[in-house]
This record gives structure tokens, sequence and C-alpha cells, in this order.
């Protein structure tokens, strides 16, 4: 083993030790008042409350297809025996990152709201640390992972087959399918939970009764903050932690496959270059908590520079250090593979600043949505959503230039397809890149809802409205940084969607050298076929020549039919998660507005509503709703690679990659932009609050809503996992195919 | 030539006279009072005006691209010498249908209503014979068209030499371009200028004035008037026109590509055989146009048995005329192709029910989206949202199971790919199935506008309540109609993108021929070459061959570029012309309120409104915004083409093709179920009009304007433009790229 991997468990303990140091920092500090404590106690039961519920439908889910997963592996020897466990791991870590850091955002919430009756700067430093334990948890589990089953793996097999590197690598990327599967349902069932209880808390409260946000009044205010660290929290946890791992592993299985004739030693190196870049990433990313720190009495400006300190000081420290340790490691064509790296970087970085461009209403596609709003609520949705169709171009341009970008510079200058592994392992450098400073970009992204939760405290506890102010404050500084993060993270996804494309055929390969091992003759769809002694040709078989023999050609109906089906799943996921989120919502209204009915003395403040009654609602409906989205998900490459094999289940998951990028950040934009339209308003453009121009900005917002964290995330989460699973029964579709 | 040929002739001036025949009967009747015919006088001369304005722009588009495609055929000889004058018929038969049809329904609209002021029958009769002169001068145009070329070019290469028969049928596809230039700027022009005026007044009359549609005194009642015309008629009749030519012209490319081998008299028949199908199917339209004729005093479920049984019969005569003409022709694999086709048929028939099934007032997502109204415009907006996305599904399955069907028959019962050049003529075929009494389909498509228009009319000229009922009862009859016709249209562009894919790659070869042929050897991106002798291997490399030399697999970056362009595309192509309508909507509401500020007594009905002023503002808006769309679509495959060659240019093909098509049917679905849910309400659900449910309910209709009447047909459009333009520039990509 290159003395340079044990960088990535050293990077791992460090991280989960600074977040266990930033969590007891956090715990020392007061919760404030009893009210506040008893407020924030009321929310930590809730989201732990819905946690457990949830962690029991995914247990079930995890188990079964673990179960399936032993069958295939030990009963029809059509997958690789260590698939079951390293499936079960990654659920189970996914799990535990979104459990820790939802755990510490209700410690912090009460905490940060009490800090900022201090000060803004107290505020912002509970907040962010405590938004910090979640990121560095989340890469500090993901490299130990990472580093136990690499350990594990390569004692097992070795390092100096090139073919059994390669087993190993694709063996690791089914823990990835572990965490998608968790993070599905923690982003699928937190998002519809939030919303539901969001949106239901908007349309009774705010657009009927009038009363302000986060009022106690609201019998669903506790459930929507409650919503915040289930979705935003937990939710975004799972979520990049799968991004995060998926990244890193993708790419070390292009760096196997791409580098196997090269020798045991280079290719070892090519294996490791993308875990040692994400534990220095991690490294950085602990100093640059570190930068963020600011002198009492700053201004929100300071404050923002202070953030973006840290999350450009990692970046920057980032792209040069790469350079060294890459070169340290005595990486072949090392400049080529930095400038992927770099690629990656900017690739990130635009389409973070593109997003900020068109959901920030410093901006004017948002200002041309409040300007909508003076024709009314029509007009604001036609406007938020051509604005966000139109929001599409930048973050594709930008993809699609650093997938060249990076292909050119990963295969050595060049575009020919005849050094096509290199390119791709040029283009997973990119994404890996992009994700290495997630401990930081993360704790910027994780402070916000933080913050938001700490303001719905401060409401409920009656604090002076001051306090309300500084953690709003808190929370849209919040949203600049964590544009660039939703950058970084759907950047990350779309090119590691076209690695996973790869690492699927080199996983068909080794299906195939079962089926050749097994002493029987395989048959490509062109006809071609390999003799049952032929494992030295199959191995020779280049990615080109894999496409050929199976036909994955554009006119090949097959493919198309699994394009057309890609895209189709993209909107019909969406779709259903959008109806989710409107059914739940409509029951929460229906119970507001029974509440108000029957409960006398709410409006006044004499009798307290019943709040749990809104969280039950909410768990119930995230549970319930969750299922349909998931087991389409999950479904759908088993059953085009049942019927269509090799080609369809390619035609798939590249529509669903291409549709989804764009139908994701689509719905993404537009929510933003309309949250951010409405609060443009509220800072007192056309009429300010309560104007009628505030009325339609107010149900643009609510339409944004499962825009952007129901549907949006899910798009992400729905066609990573195809991918994965689709490299985890490829067994399946080899052996086993209709047409 | 076989004698079925002149099948094509004989049937184009059987449509042109039947239209004729029932122009001058529609011009007999009167149009009423004077105050009718002055109205309706209004609206002719805003639709001539506008008309005039568009067909200057598009003139110097067509004019402009003619000159580029000279330079192309006669200075760089990288394009055959036929295409600019094919290029240029085509958009003049194209705005001639659409004129055609536009002209009819401007002097129809008083007419009908006058007929409705006797009875609903003789209401229905005038409407649908004048809806019938659009359909039947649709396809009678396109006969003419097709049958003049067809001769003309035959009479210069002869049909002896097999490749001289694929590069005739490849040169009449650009004639389809010409009509796709021309339906992109009628549809989005007119899509804009129809929306901007519909969207303004409902905005500013039903909502802010609470008076009703078609009030006269809403100033911009007329424009809306004048916008169903000029969008939903003539826009209409350019995008179908083109759809209908180029079903048939990609079919008999794909059949002399498939036949090449078979020998002259057999390729021939295969090239002829979906035109003959075309002009069978015109016979039979003309003839089931005659079957919708009803007794005095029918109910309306009589009038919509009525309708359904010339749409209905036309489509069973076809599917058993079909199979004797084909037997009578001697075609080989006479029982795929008719079950190919018969597939088509039913393909279509499923759409068009599923688009019922979601947007008809008496299934259950309509009324999901009714009954989600009684908690807000919000929620209306993201139900509808929802059950328009899920509404994707069941199309993309019908489609896709046409294809690998249609493929299976096609190909002689099998998937393999090496008959694709038969199954994708079984594809082509189906599609030809599905559009093939286009005649009778459009004119139950084309008398709803017309309808609306009488409507219109009555409204305006102060005619009894019950006339407009009965005009409102004809509208709503079209509808679903309509549906089943939509679904045709929109299936067969499906089917008729994939069968482009291989028109294209046949047009590379022809391109890649004049490179041999010029004296210069050929590198396909694969590194193989072809000397310049080799004009016989080109011949006979197959579609498989060509896709393999053009590495036109799914890792390739190229290819994956492409995806995500064409993915992008489809969605900022929708974006701008949804901020089109909102921005042009805006400038009418303005207008529509500055003139209820200024102009004393429009409400008191004393003075009349400017009605002028609005038509103008339309007009202006229109030709300003349908430009950026129009260069977007134009240019895309120009520069893909360029930077990366056939590769990127299919890759960008199938990437705007799946996503299109589902991004289009989502949103045609959507706006088509909030339209309807708003009726449900009007008809007493819910509170019924004046309701707080049916104000949002109108919300939701005027967000489900542009999505259905101009992003969304627009987007159709938008994919079959880039498909011919490719194959018309298909010498630039294979001459000129960078990567």
């Amino acid at each position: 083993m290159p003395v340079w991997f044990w960088l990535v468990p050293i990077a791992s303990i460090v991280a989960l030790g600074s977040a266990y140091g930033f969590f007891r920092q956090m715990m020392k500090e007061s919760e404030g008042t009893d009210t506040m404590a008893k407020i924030a106690a009321h929310v930590r039961a809730g989201a732990i409350a819905y946690l457990k519920q949830q962690y029991k439908v995914v247990g079930t889910v995890l188990v079964s297809l673990t179960l399936v997963f032993c069958v295939l592996a030990y009963v029809l020897h059509m997958q690789n025996p260590w698939v079951p466990f390293a499936f079960l791991t990654g659920g189970l870590f996914s799990g535990l990152a979104g459990f820790i850091g939802m755990r510490t955002a209700t410690y912090a919430s009460a905490r940060t709201a009490n800090a900022a009756r201090h000060s803004l700067n107290r505020g912002l430093r509970v907040a962010f640390r405590s938004g910090a334990v979640m990121g560095l948890t989340v890469v500090g589990l993901g490299l130990l992972d990472i580093a136990i089953w690499f350990l594990v793996l390569t004692r097992f097999y070795g390092t100096d087959d090139a073919h059994q590197v390669v087993v190993i690598t694709t063996t690791m990327l089914t823990f990835g399918m572990g965490a998608a599967v968790q993070s599905l349902f923690a982003r699928v069932g937190g998002g519809i939970f939030t919303k539901a209880a969001d949106v239901g808390a908007d349309l009774v409260g705010k657009i009927e009764a009038g009363i302000p946000e986060d009022d106690p009044r609201n019998p669903a205010t506790i459930a929507d903050n409650v919503g915040d660290n289930v979705g935003d929290v937990a939710g975004m946890g799972a979520d990049l932690y799968e991004s995060y791992v998926g990244v890193i592993l993708a790419s070390a299985a292009l760096g196997a496959a791409a580098y196997m004739a090269s020798g045991a030693e280079i290719q070892i190196k090519a294996v490791i270059a993308p875990m040692v870049i994400g534990a220095l990433g991690t490294l950085l990313s602990v100093i640059g908590v570190f930068f963020v720190s600011t002198k009492e009495g700053s201004t929100a400006k300071q404050l923002l520079a202070s953030l973006g300190r840290g999350v450009n000081g990692a970046a920057v420290m980032i792209g040069v250090a790469s350079l060294g340790v890459l070169a340290a490691m005595g990486m072949p064509n090392l400049w080529g593979l930095w400038l992927a790296l770099i690629t990656g970087l900017l690739t990130g970085i635009t389409i973070g600043r593109a997003a900020e461009y068109f959901t920030s209403q410093g901006y004017s596609p948002t200002k041309r949505i409040a300007t909508a709003s003076k024709t009314g609520p029509a007009t604001v949705i036609i406007g938020g959503i051509g604005e966000g169709m139109m929001s599409v171009a930048i973050p594709v341009l930008a993809v699609v230039s650093g997938i060249g970008l990076a292909y050119f510079f990963g295969s050595g200058y060049s575009f020919s397809t005849d050094t096509m592994s290199l390119g791709l392992y040029g283009i997973g450098m990119a994404a890996v890149g992009m994700l290495s400073t997630l401990g930081i970009t993360l704790a910027t992204d994780a402070y916000g809802p933080i913050a938001d939760n700490a303001g719905g405290n401060a409401e409920m506890s009656g604090l002076p409205p001051e306090v309300r102010e500084r953690t709003d404050a808190l929370d849209s500084l919040g949203n600049t940084t964590a544009a660039t993060g939703k950058g970084f993270a759907i950047g990350s996804a779309a090119l590691t969607g076209i690695a996973l494309l790869a690492s699927y055929i080199e996983e068909v390969k080794i299906a195939i050298s079962r089926v050749l091992e097994g002493g029987a003759d395989y048959t490509f769809p062109n006809g071609s076929t390999l003799l049952a002694s032929a494992t030295d040709t199959l191995q020779s078989l280049s990615l080109m020549d894999m496409m050929t023999r199976y036909e994955v050609v554009l006119v090949n109906p097959k493919v198309i039919i699994g394009m057309f089906c890609g895209a189709m799943l993209a909107f019909v996921f969406s779709g259903i998660t959008m109806k989710a989120v409107g059914r739940a919502a409509g029951l929460m209204v229906d119970e507001v507005r029974r509440q108000f009915r029957e409960i006398p003395g709410i409006m006044s403040g004499e009798s307290e509503p019943d709040y749990a009654r809104c969280v039950s609602i909410s768990t119930k409906a995230a549970q319930h709703e969750m299922m349909l989205p998931s087991i389409l998900a999950i479904a759908a490459p088993v059953v085009i690679g049942l019927i269509f094999g090799v080609p369809g289940v390619l035609g798939l998951l590249a529509g669903a990659g291409a549709t989804g990028f764009s139908l994701s950040m689509f719905m993404a934009n537009a929510g933003g932009a309309w949250d951010n339209a409405k609060k443009y308003i509220e800072e007192g453009h056309h009429g300010g609050k309560g104007s009628e121009a505030h009325k339609a900005a107010v149900i643009g917002d609510t339409v944004g809503d499962p825009f952007k964290d129901t549907s949006g995330p899910g798009l992400n989460i729905l066609v990573k996992l195809m991918s994965m699973e689709a490299i985890v029964i490829a067994g399946v579709a080899v052996a086993v195919h209709l047409v």
C-alpha cells in the first residue's frame, strides 16, 4: 500500500475528532430561557420520532435488498460475494451521517438563538460550528468507510493482479448504492415531510389567517421546524454523503480500469489518488473552518467575507496542494490530471455562481419575477417557470465544457476515443476536485437551516425582534454560500453519472468473466462470441469495443427506448413527489383549519394548539408517499435490464442523466428565485409586505417549496441511485434479458 | 413509375377540390347582423395584418437561408444542388396552408355564430366543414408538393440506380426543413400573439374588472380572438403540414435505404408506399367528412358520436384498405409492414386517449386539480404540475412500445440490428399510419377555435346567451376529438424523429461520397479511412457500421455533450417562450389598465375601447419575441456540428428528442388539465363561478395557456426542425469540425 493512502484514515480521524470537538463546544452554550429549551425539545422530539419511522422503512428496504443480493451472489452466482455487506455498510454509514447532523442541528437551534441575543457574531459562531459538525461528520464517515473497505479488500485480493484491483474498486461502488438508497428515502421522505408542513403552515397561517411565519399560534409551526431538520439537514447530509463516496469510488474504479496495463504500482496510485485528494481536501476543510472567525461587532458583509474566506481558502489551498501531493505520489500524466481537477473546481464554481445569479434578489432574474408579481400570481408563476427553464443553460454549458476539458486533460491532451478510459478518469478527477472540500462547503450549507430554526425558536419564544433579524441575516448569508455548495453537488453528480456509465461497462465485463469461468461461451448482441476459455480476450476489450459489441449506438431501438424511458422517469418521479407534497399539504391545511375552528382561544393565545398532531400528519404522509417514487427508482433499472439488457440500461441511464440534470436545475433555480422574489418584496419593493404583489409572491414561493426542496434534489439521487444499482445488478442484465 | 403512385396527385386534387367546395358552401351562409359582420371584419383585418408581418419575417429568414444553401451547394459543393429550391417550396406551401386555413376560419366565425342562432346542428355543420377546409388543404398541398417534386426528381435522376433513389428521397426531405422553419415561426409567433392577448385579457378583464370573457368592454378582446386564428388555426396548420410531409418523406427515405439491395422495382415500391398510404388516407378522410352529418335536433352526445364516426370511420377504413393496397402493390414483407402501420394507429389512439384522460374533467386527474383549488392558487399550480408530469408516463410507454413493435414487424419479426434499416422503415410506416387520416383529424382539431371565435363574436354582438352556450358546446366537443388528434401529431413526431436519425446517417453517406468523388480520402473518427476510389465500400456500409465508425456510442464525450445540450435546449426554448408570453401579457395588461383609466365610459359601454392598439401590441411582441427562440433552434445543430461533428449532432438530436417529448407532453397535458379544471368548477362544483376556488382555478388556467399553446407545441417543432436541418447541413458537419 503506497504510504500516501494513510492520509485517508488520518483525515477521517481528524475530521471526526474536530466534529466532536465542535459539538462539545456548541453543547457548552446555554439554550436560553425555559421556553426556548422547551420549544427546542419539542422540535427535537418530533425530529427523532420522524427519523425513527423513516429508519424503520429504510431498514426494511435495506435488509430486503441485502437478502436479494445474497441470493444473487450465493445462489445464482450473478454477483460478487462482498456486495451484500458493502451495500449494507453504505446504507448504515449514510444514515449515521444524517442522524448525527440532525441531532446536532436540533441541539444547536436554541443555542444559536440564545447566542444571537448577544450578537450576530456569536450567533454565527454557534450556527456555523454546528454546521461544521455535519460537514466534517459526512466526509469523516465517508473516508472511514472507504479506508476500511479498501484495506479489507486489498488484504483479501492483493494489489498485484490488475484485474483483481478492478474487482476491488467496482465492489466498493456497491456501498455507494447502499448510501444512495438511504439518501433517496432521506431526501424524498424528508422533503415531503418538510414541504407538507411548510406549505400547509403558510397556506393557512400566512395567507388565510394573516399571522407571521413561525407564529406559535399556528399548529403546523413545530412541524415546519421539525421539517427543516429532517429534510434540509438529515436529508441533505445523507444526500451529500452519497455524492461524496460515490465520486471518490467511481473515480477509483475508473483509475483501476484506465491504468490496468501500466503495472501494479501505477494502477494502485491511480486508484488511491481520488481518495488521497478527498483526504487532503478534508484536512484543508478543517483548517478552513478555523478561518471563519469574526471580530465582535462585525457587519453582515464582514460575516459573509469571513465565510467566503473559509470556503474559498480551502478551494485555493486544494488547488495548490493537490499539485504537490499528486507530484509527490509520482502520478502519471501529472499536469493533465491536475488540470482536470482544476477544471472540476472551476466548473463547480461556475454552476454555483450561475445559481446565485438566477436565484439571488441582487440580480435581474429574481427582480423580474418580483416585478411580475404586480400583475398577480399567474404572471409570477409564468415568470418563475420561464426564468427557471432558462437558468438551465449556463450550468449545462459549464458541465459540458467541464466534461470536454477534463476528458482532454485526462487522456493526455486528446479527444481521441483510443484513450477513452484515461479521458474518463480525467472526468472522475474533475468530479473529485469539485467535491474535495465538501467538509467546509457542506458546513456553510448546513448552518442555514440551523439559523432558520433558531429564528423559529426566537419567534415562538417571544424573543425581541432583533434576535429574529439576526438569525434571518445569518440564514440569508447562508443562501449565498449554499448556492456555491449546491453547484458543486449538482455538477459533481453529473460528472459522476458519466463516470458511472464506464464503471457499469467494467462491471459488465466482470459479469461476463463469471459466465466464462462457469465454462459457458458468451455471445454479444452484435453476434460476436467469446469462448469459455477467452478470458484474456475479454480483458483486452476496450470500452469502445464493448459498446460496439453491445451495439450501444443511438439508432439501436433498445437504446432509444431506454433513453425515452429515462427522460420520462425524471418527469414522473418529479410529478409523484410534487403531488405527494400537494396532497400532504392539503391534509395539513385541513388539520390546521380544524384546530382553528375547534380549539377556541388559539388565535388569542389563550390555548396551545395541538402541535404533535401536525407532526404526526407530516410523518405519516412522508412515510406513505415515499414508497412509490422509491419503488419506481429501484425497479426501473431491473425492468429495463431484464427486457432490453445492457444497451437498454445504458440508454436509460443516459436519458435520465441528461433530462434529470436540466430538470433538477430548473426546479431548484425556479424555487430559489421565487423564494427570494418574495424576500425582495418583503424588503419594501413593489408595495412591501401585505401588498397584492406580496400575496402573489407568497404563492410563487409556496409553489417553489416542493420544486427546490423535494422534487429537484430528489432527481439527482434518482439518477445516481439508478446508475449505482445498474452496476450492482449488471450480472442480471448480462445473464437474463428478453430482447 | 408504378401505377399506384398516381393515387398521390389524384388524392391531392380530390382533397383540394373538396376543400374548395366546403369553402364555397360556408361562404354562402350569412354572416348575421351588421354588428356580427363588423366584428368578424375587425378580427379578420387584425389576423391578416399580423400574418403579413409574420410572413415578412419568415420570408426574410427563408430567403436568407436559401442564399446560404446556394453558397453551400454551388460554391462550397457541400450540398445537393436541389436543396435551395426544395427548401423554399416547403416553406411557401406550408405558409399557404396556414394562410388558407386562417382565412377560412376568419370567414367562418360569424357564420358559425349565425348558424348557431338557429340550432346547434347548423352551427356544427358550418364550423366542422370550415375545419375540414383546413384539414384537406394541409394534406392536399402536402401531397401536391410531394408529387411534383418526386416527378421532377425521378425524371431527372431516373429510378434505376438504387443510390440515386436514396439521393432523391433525402433531397426531398429538404422541403421538410422549409416547412419546419415556416411552422416554427407560425407556432411560436402565433403562440406568443394569442397567449399574450389571452392572458392579458383574462388578467385585467376576468380577474381585476370582473367582466366575462369576450366582453366587448375589454380592449384586448379582439386581439384575443385574432390570436385564436393566428395561433390555433394558422400556427397549427403550418405545424401539421410539416409533420405530415415530414413523416411521409422520412419514411420514403428509409424505404429507399432499406431496400437498396433488393432491386429497382422493390425499392421504388418501398419509396412510394408511404405516399400512397397518405393518399389513401386522404381519400378516406374526404369520405369521413361526409359521415359527419347530423339530423336536426341532435343532442351534444349525438354530435360527438357523429364526429367520432367520421374520425374513427376513417381510421378503421385505412386499417382495412391499407392491407389491400399494400398487397395490390406487391409490397415485400406485406404483413409485417401492415402490422407496423396498425401499431402506429394504435399508438396514436393510446396517446390521444391518455391525453383525454389526463385533461378531461370527466376523469380524476382534472378533478383532483379542481379539488386542490379549494386550498388556493398554490395548490392548484402544484397539483397541475404534478399531474402533468405524471401524465408523461403513458404516452412515453405507448411510444416506446410502438417503436419496439414497429421495428420488430418491419424487420421481419426480429430485434436484430442486422436488419436495422428494415426495422426503421417499419417505424416510419407506423408514423405514416398514425398521420394517414390527418385530413379528418385536423378538421376536428381546427373547428374548435372556429367555434371559440364564433362564441366571441356572439358575446360581442350581444346575441342571446343560448347562442354562446351552443358555440361553447361545440368548442368543448372539439376538445375531446382534438385530444386524439394531438396524440397522433405528437406520437408521429416522436417516431419521425427516430426515423430522421437514420436519414441523417444516409445524408452523411451522401456527403462522404461527394468528398470521395472530389478525389479526396475520408477518415472516420474511429481512424478507419476510405480511399477516394472506395465509393462502393461506402455504399455497402450498414447503419451500424456507420455508427461504429463515427463512434456514436453512449460513453463518447462528444455524444454525451450533444445529449446534455439537446436536453438543455428543450428547457431553454420553453423558458424563452414562457417568458415571452409573460412579458407580452404584461404589456397587454398595462395597456388595458391604461385604457380603463384614460378612456372614460368604457365600463358603462358608452365609448368603445381602442381594440387596434391591443392587436398591434400583440403583433409587435410576437414579432420581436419569436426571433431569439428561432435563432437558437436554427443555430444549435450548426454550432454542435461545427464543434463536435456527426456524433455531437446525433447526441443533440437524441437528447432533444427524448427530453422534448416528455417536456412537451407535460406542458400540453398540464395546460389542458388546468383549463378543464376551471371549466369543471364553472359547471358548479366547489362553489362554482366567482368562488375563491374558481379564482384559484382561473390562475391555473392562465398559467396553463402558454404551457399548452406556446411552449408545449413549440417543442415538437424545435425537435423536428433541428433534425431536418441536421440532414440538410450534414455535409458541413462531415467536412468541417473542430474536435
